[in-house]
């Protein structure tokens, strides 16, 4: 069955009235319940928040935690904005949008621990509307250093549950769309162990229009068919499960390695490790690019990047070491939610 | 007079018939002059070479010092590459190329330096043949942590000594292209004091063609005029003149600044600006993201970045500090080579 052939293009159902007024409040929401949690985490860290307005119009509030006992350094932010265009970069994208005003508000955090043990994690959940069009988009993926694979399958396990509960097709689809993204091409590695990834759902079953509309499509409809068509509550729904997800997914992880101790080695490695995450955002995340090049407030943006970080040339690490392993096993896309040992 | 209008694009005189030779010759010496010459300054630090191979065609031989007295960490790297086709980035700019093989060969430096007294250098010169066109680019950029108004003015005007000997309107357009093209848009600021920079020189006394070239040439022009039509031969010359300058215009700097004391505040406002040079090379540098999309050897082109770096959210220094003083006077285009103390 073609659910939405390259050359019909489906138009998306209206959202309802309330579609800002509720995605925004969502996302002010999810905002508090996840600093919240993650201050209980931390036991001392506190979320340091900068309101700001953006002079186009909207605004949005920062809130920074550094020097944790567990968190190092890293940002929970929300944003809404509006105003007459979409940029050029987005437009290409969403042709439909074009000549018309646009509302994007969002939700997205970094926070790096201290802890070589516990990951690093990143969640991003944004909604766009632009004239007859409308779309949600987002993620949350994780980045150990030392690898763990029962870490990295409860991880999974959480998004797949909440996944599966929407849809069957939707963990192997965004699974696969989250280890093609956080990818780094020049260095053949994924930034961590993935988690889930979507960009575009606009509810018309469509994976993906645009540039890379073919190799988005092709890579995953030959492996798990279409996505189904959904309605603005569907989809809405199935944003605030993911989110929802975070802690659950997350928390136990961090507490189950905040006890184990690490010296100089576990140390050196991290830092070594954060340049990659550096490498990343600056050079292939879409929202930070989007961000900078757009005039968006650098600090909200840049919050993501690790407090230290260091860089070596040629750095391999030794063979049958945890480093070694990393690389091996964890930095390369792997079914996690059925993985059983080799 | 008009030297070359928008419409009629002139085409550059042919190169000798031993260019390549030449070139590669003058980049392979230069690269062994500036490593002999780094490594005097240093004194304990020496260059380790790993020489490597091209599939495509061609190679290199990248130099990287660690842990010296004066170097924490640089490389000095030569490359000398050809192929089929140049890649759409380039295209896009020199059309003329379309359909011809290419070759192309470089120098590029950069050292980080242990002591936040003694400022980051960097130097690239570049030169490109393929079919009906070739052309010269590069230059030499100087990064202050501590700003030093004596070592900014030896620096502009040792270059703007070697510019005036080739023609009188060099350094102003080569100084004003460089305060241009080492600019962070996002912090509003130079990555530094700047140097001189130019691309696309193939002696037809245009000053850039492509996508960008209204606005270089409305910045340029409108100041200081057109540049003179110049012979092959003529700027070889000058790049060499260029690239020799580097010794005289830095070491000095280095030497002044070496015994100069400092401590963590220093090494932390160090480590923090090294981010600025992370953002600016993996965000905006032409010859970074070229090379990493087009599967250039990863650990070359990134020898750029510092060995140890950290970002602060919303970090800003106290008034009155020579912290402060660096934002206000020296991350600002000046005119250096003329500077008078107010």
């Amino acid at each position: 069955m073609t659910v939405a052939s390259a050359s019909a293009v489906a138009t998306p159902t209206p959202p309802p009235a309330d579609s800002q007024a509720r995605i925004s409040q969502f996302m002010k929401d999810i905002q508090d319940e996840i600093c919240q949690g993650l201050e209980g985490l931390d036991k001392t860290g506190k979320f340091r928040e900068d309101a700001w307005q953006r002079e186009e119009g909207g605004g949005g509030r920062s809130r920074i935690m550094r020097d944790g006992r567990v968190f190092e350094q890293g940002g929970v932010n929300f944003s809404e904005v509006w105003g007459k265009q979409l940029p050029p970069s987005i437009l290409k994208q969403r042709p439909e949008a074009e000549g018309h005003g646009f509302y994007a508000t969002g939700t997205s955090m970094v926070l790096h621990p201290l802890n070589p043990y516990i990951p690093t994690i990143h969640l991003n959940y944004r909604y766009f509307e632009a004239g007859p069009v409308w779309w949600f988009g987002g993620g949350i993926d994780m980045t150990p250093y030392y690898g763990f694979v029962e870490d990295v399958q409860h991880f999974h396990q959480t998004f797949k549950e909440i996944c599966d509960r929407h849809h069957p097709d939707y963990y192997p689809v965004f699974k696969t769309w989250c280890d093609e993204y956080f990818y780094l091409k020049h260095r053949q590695e994924t930034r961590g162990v993935g988690g889930i990834f979507f960009d575009y759902q606009d509810g018309t079953g469509e994976l993906y229009r645009g540039p890379h509309a073919d190799k988005a499509s092709a890579t995953c409809s030959r492996e798990i068919g279409n996505l189904p068509q959904r309605t603005w509550e569907d989809l809405f729904a199935f944003v605030q499960s993911c989110a929802k997800g975070f802690l659950p997914a997350y928390v136990p992880i961090a507490e189950k390695r905040q006890e184990t101790t690490w010296g100089d080695r576990e140390r050196n490695f991290q830092l070594y490790r954060r340049g990659r995450y550096v490498e990343f955002n600056l050079v292939y995340d879409r929202g930070t690019i989007f961000g900078l090049q757009t005039n968006g407030r650098t600090e909200s943006i840049l919050m993501s990047l690790p407090p230290m970080v260091r860089w070596e040339y040629c750095y391999a690490p030794d063979t049958d070491t945890p480093e070694a392993q990393l690389y091996e096993i964890f930095l390369k896309p792997q079914d996690w939610a059925n993985w059983t040992p080799q």
